[in-house]
């Protein structure tokens, strides 16, 4: 028999410390995985505690995930190689400018044949312009190989153990079938596909088209307007994928990552949100993420830019109008009223047969 | 040069009237087709007055879609023969508990060489039981070659010219785009595709998923729920099209009468308000229909329940939970709180490399 698999959560936020409650649940009931999973916290103080200590004392994440009890196999590490040196299985979930960060960290401090597990959502800015996979930074720079979990995870509901679905990419199919049984339970339903890309991709472009549909909530142009919108800026995420990162399949499109998370974003979430305040408001998105979001960037308007620097590098804008014109409305090259003018002719407006 | 086709709309409500205001535009804007439009129109008398003399003095239908001219070219008639009798192309927009006994009136009657288009959201019930499509239906009673057009289109909007998708299934090369010319505009972006039974299918099958999505909202069960029984709609519509109208194409759910079409009926829609009021207020549907509905029957429940039987007939009740649970809570052997564990074991829910 193989030797238990040792998991470490890299990670404490509020998405991290709901998986930690998934993942501490699990480890301890299988006989796959090592009871004791680390949770690497970044270090704070709180009332004059070590956020480390009340965790390990409470059973809680007082700060991010407050009113939820961790497993008490969940033990909270301050170091992140301390945390993650005899882990088999590492579960990134940090905000995504650190990750390089925690990569150089953590180089060389591995057990061999150690993988990764991805929850991070967006892409990083390359060097010169256009975008990196998370999952690939991670992946070149510790030279491990990396999967990944997308999906319809508002991480409150995942905590209050809502029922939901999820994706898993992993072109493994021994470690596909283990990360499964790591993050299942009856209320977090998983699917495994091997098109790792496309469900990363998914992750990040469907804040674009969360703006595209704020706009339109904005404007007030009706429901039969927003789901045209959504549905094309799907199209433009399957041929985003398609050119970027081909290879893919269609299907991936349908999993919780592509279509249901998509949903979500465009009904809920802080970039519909947000962007509909844009329109009725005529801020700037700057001034608005001061007054709503305390600061806080606003991830569709970046991914737009770092999407809109590969269009522009491939002359490819015209076959991207949404994305096209959701970035020109975002840094005020374009009015908000112009976005439909914009898909009027979309290349997907062809006669298909 | 080929003569030009005369156009004949069968129906005048809500949608029929919507749809007359862009016929009756292209048609007059357009060299293929004939000016004059006939519109079928039921005769009532509104206030005294026929609702055929009404409409074609003022160019207003008053009862179905009041405020909205119809081009002066859209010509209301009452006798349905003396309407279909010069058409070389019909459009098929009339409740479809209406069209068996039409198809017998308009029998014999028409130009050799007419094509049908359908409008007609819905099944219509077999003699026996199980579903026959309203377009195979028109067909086999005329010996006419149909088409369907089906999408994100609530006929209010697109009256007032809010910009929509729409999909159109025709398998004709010739005629799938003289069809996109008559029913194109600026603001009604049409996309044709070969898939005609997948198209049709995704226009009643969506009402089922959206008593999933009412349950769920009546049930207060999170964003992330709600993003999972869409999409496990969506699969199990896409499912069911493959095993009963086997052939289609998976692309075609990514089309307006796919997913877009999905999204607003499971968000708006009166299906979905029904059954959020379902749960709520733990009423009958039919206590319901006749206190939200006028006594108006409500398609989901009744779609849902043809497709059961069809399932039953092949024994593959389990390979659609979410469908077979939807029908069990409308007719009230199961409680709506019993949904989920319906469908926490999916078949989606596999490994899935």
């Amino acid at each position: 028999m193989a030797d238990k698999q040792s998991v470490c959560i890299i990670g404490s936020g509020n998405w991290g410390s709901a998986i930690a409650k998934i993942v501490g649940k699990n480890a301890a009931a299988d006989d796959k995985f090592e009871d004791r999973v680390t949770m690497y916290v970044y270090e704070e103080m709180i009332d004059g505690k070590k956020l480390t200590e009340i965790i390990n004392e409470t059973h809680e994440n007082v700060k991010y995930l407050p009113g939820h009890a961790l497993p008490e196999n969940v033990v909270a590490v301050p170091d992140v190689v301390e945390a993650a040196k005899d882990a088999d299985i590492l579960i990134f979930v940090v905000p995504h400018q650190f990750i390089r960060r925690i990569c150089s960290t953590l180089l060389g401090k591995l057990k061999p044949n150690v993988i990764g597990i991805s929850l991070i959502k967006g892409f990083d800015k390359k060097e010169g312009g256009g975008i990196e996979l998370i999952s690939h930074i991670i992946s070149r720079e510790l030279q491990i190989p990396m999967a990944v979990l997308m999906g319809a995870n508002l991480a409150s509901e995942v905590a209050d153990e809502m029922f939901c679905e999820t994706t898993i990419g992993c072109t493994d199919e021994v470690q596909g079938p283990i990360l499964r049984d790591l993050l299942q339970t009856r209320d977090f339903r998983v699917v495994v596909v091997k098109d790792v890309n496309s469900v990363e991709c998914c992750g990040a472009l469907k804040n674009i088209v969360a703006c595209g549909a704020g706009f339109v909530d904005g404007l007030g142009l009706g429901d039969n307007t927003k789901a045209a919108v959504i549905r094309l800026g799907l199209m433009e995420m399957i041929k985003f994928v398609d050119v970027f990162f081909p290879g893919g399949k269609i299907n991936t499109f349908f999993e919780s990552c592509g279509v249901a998370d998509l949903i979500t974003t465009c009904y809920g979430g802080r970039n519909r949100k947000v962007s509909e305040a844009f329109v009725k408001t005529g801020k700037t998105i700057e001034e608005l993420e001061k007054e709503m979001l305390n600061g806080q960037k606003l991830q569709g308007p970046i991914t737009a830019e770092e999407v809109n620097y590969m269009l522009r590098a491939k002359s490819m804008e015209a076959r991207f109008p949404l994305f096209t014109a959701i970035h020109r409305i975002c840094v005020g090259e374009l009015k908000p009223a112009d976005l439909i003018d914009c898909i009027r002719n979309h290349p997907e407006h062809i006669y298909n047969l």
